[in-house]
């Protein structure tokens, strides 16, 4: 198939993008700036892409930050440390990220005639984010199906597996998990105790792999 | 209930601002700027909301245009004249347009904390538009209420009903038809030939109603 994949620049999409190029698939990757604190993950993904000759676009969705008020991913509110499913980690959410990320994807997926957009969305997620919840993702992918004469296909191989999971996937097919970047603060090195370098940290412990990360203060 | 409504600046959406209105509701608009060739209506929209003083923005879409080629409504690629249901008129689809503007407005509303989207897709544009068909807008009404811990509901009061009861609507509500902009191009006045203007005539012609509109070429 052709994909267009949704790719943050973080551990899991770029696992996926691995599977999906061992798989077969031929793939277009796509960043998305919502105007984030930092780029860090936005480089990480044009990096990432750059050594594999794979194209990586990024969509610019600015434009819409005016609309999208009161999350520490873009304003001016502090990014919380703690467990990635503490419910101060709510103040990570941006209004309805995924299904405009997920949209923006489609759009290209159709303006291509590609076949289908994946997406890394996975089970830890679900406890706090509300739009990666599986009913959540049967819906978009409704949606996908009959936004344009053509189908598109979402694909989310990961949407009930654990992070762990995703570790262990990507270390069978040689991710560079250290050139990935999962961090919600914007520092040289991952900072370790924000709530995604948390659930970083407990994936790779869980999956008994050593974790090649560098985190602040080791 | 509280309402973002996406309100293009044309004849539908201006009319489904004034019946929430009329049916109790507090409603803020949302234009969308997704790069199209002419701001006549994005004009149009915010004009009929600084009258009624009703709260009118803007989603900058701009940055996703490189995405999304291909359509005369943004592309150097000329309007095509003709019926609205014309197969030709299938170069003036906007990839994904819809569920992009859906999950910016949803997104707005999240971080509004209001209750609603509403959109004024109707039965006429189903034969050239895949993303105005009723069985998108269910998909996207499930998505959008699984989209934040708060459901956020999906307005669609026309989604089957044609132009013309659109119209009759509008006129017992006292809508101010010749401030709302169709046309497709973007001159001085309505060209009268392009698909939707030939629709909008037809409406007006089907409901009995005076056309106030003025046309090139009268």
């Amino acid at each position: 198939m052709r994909i267009v994949l949704i790719h943050s620049g973080g551990l899991d999409s770029t696992v996926l993008l691995y599977k999906l190029r061992a798989d077969g698939h031929e793939v277009r990757c796509l960043g998305v700036d919502y105007g984030q604190r930092h780029r860090r993950e936005l480089d990480a993904g044009q990096a990432i892409c750059h050594d594999l000759g794979v194209e990586y676009r990024i969509a610019d969705l600015r434009g819409l930050r005016p609309l999208l008020a009161g999350s520490a991913l873009t304003d001016d509110v502090p990014v919380p440390d703690g467990h990635y499913t503490d419910e101060t980690m709510k103040a990570t959410i941006v209004p309805n990220r995924n299904m405009i990320m997920l949209s923006a994807a489609i759009g290209w997926a159709v303006s291509l005639r590609y076949d289908a957009v994946a997406y890394a969305a996975h089970a830890g997620d679900h406890t706090i984010y509300p739009d990666c919840r599986p009913a959540f993702v049967e819906a978009v992918r409704s949606a996908a199906r009959l936004c344009d004469w053509r189908p598109i296909e979402l694909i989310t191989p990961f949407v009930d597996q654990a992070k762990a999971d995703i570790v262990r996937i990507g270390a069978g097919l040689g991710v560079p998990f250290e050139r990935t970047w999962s961090c919600y603060k914007g520092g040289q090195v991952h900072c370790g105790t924000c709530g995604t370098c948390v659930e970083r940290r407990e994936a790779f412990e869980k999956a008994g792999l050593a974790d090649p990360t560098v985190y602040s203060g080791q």
